[in-house]
């Protein structure tokens, strides 16, 4: 399989959320342009209840012009994926969690998007205050048992395939996995 | 939850896989703005052997700068999602089935996309030809268990987020649903 060598890029459109350009590309004696959309990291979050119930936010997408049933999740603003699913977390539920495992990272779509995906698994989680949602946005919080998640996917009450995904991780990581993937949680060097 | 009306829409870009959109939206005395990437339907193929292979294909991938491996897949160009599934297959595989089912149809991402992704399950499967690959990309297929899928996705091995999403819709599918999702089955009216 040849490598393409990005020779030159144009930036196309800048905004916050995604930069859009046009990449020409190089393998061997050949040339081509692609579409590429340049984004921040994002992260998603499954938030687990003691009594095995998922925390779902229901808020209005825009790409889809309606509301939708979620995990909670956003762009990784800061350098640390688990720091920004705690925000997410935080801003989208108003919980926060004493426990997280990382389930895995994924490209949300590699053919378009260059960026990454992680998901986390948030549990022992404490209700410290309401769901402020992303910029006055409003939200929902919703608690379904872990159980009943197949059951919305297939019923088409939760479509968006990220969130999907996550869940598919879930159901393949074991579930006496303990790393724990909270960066306080690291001990100080020489302590 | 309130919905959000498009007032108004600015073109920012427009080419044959996706339009960049900026939406001026009002709900009630509200006003905001959003950016949507309008894009066409897409496809995703499971293609499954009767020997419980899943055919796989390895590509460049130009978001993110390397070669990833998937199912088939693309966009639905043709009014039918089933049709588009069978030429991707076949561009891809150089496979045709004589059998499909649709998995389901999830959102890529409701939060940026306005498009819908169809997943089917293509069984007894016969080859054709030579994977064409799409504009002369390179493409080869790899053939591996479909129980050795969640190892690959664990691995890193797989990390396209729709295709983990497509394997989540195969287990979640009753084996025995015999649901023909050919269009050539349909019965011709009056018949």
């Amino acid at each position: 399989m040849r490598s393409w060598r990005t020779e030159s890029s144009e930036q196309l459109f800048k905004h916050r959320i995604l930069t859009l350009e046009r990449r020409h590309l190089a393998a061997g004696p050949d040339r081509r342009q692609a579409l590429v959309l340049d984004t921040p990291n994002w992260v998603n979050v499954v938030p687990l209840t003691a009594d095995g119930r998922v925390l779902l936010v229901r808020q209005w997408r825009f790409g889809v012009a309606a509301p939708t049933l979620e995990i909670p999740g956003g762009m990784v603003d800061e350098d640390d994926a688990r720091r920004a699913a705690a925000r997410e977390l935080e801003e989208e539920t108003g919980c926060r969690a004493r426990h997280w495992r990382k389930l895995g990272a994924l490209h949300p779509n590699p053919a378009l998007l260059s960026n990454r995906l992680t998901t986390f698994l948030a549990t022992d989680l404490e209700r410290i205050g309401e769901p402020a949602g992303d910029g006055g946005e409003e939200i929902e919080v919703e608690t379904v048992p872990l159980a009943e998640i197949p059951r919305l996917i297939a019923a088409g009450t939760i479509t968006h395939a990220l969130v999907v995904a996550a869940f598919y991780l879930l159901a393949q990581s074991p579930p006496d996995a303990s790393e724990d993937a909270a960066p306080e949680a690291t001990p100080p060097a020489g302590g």
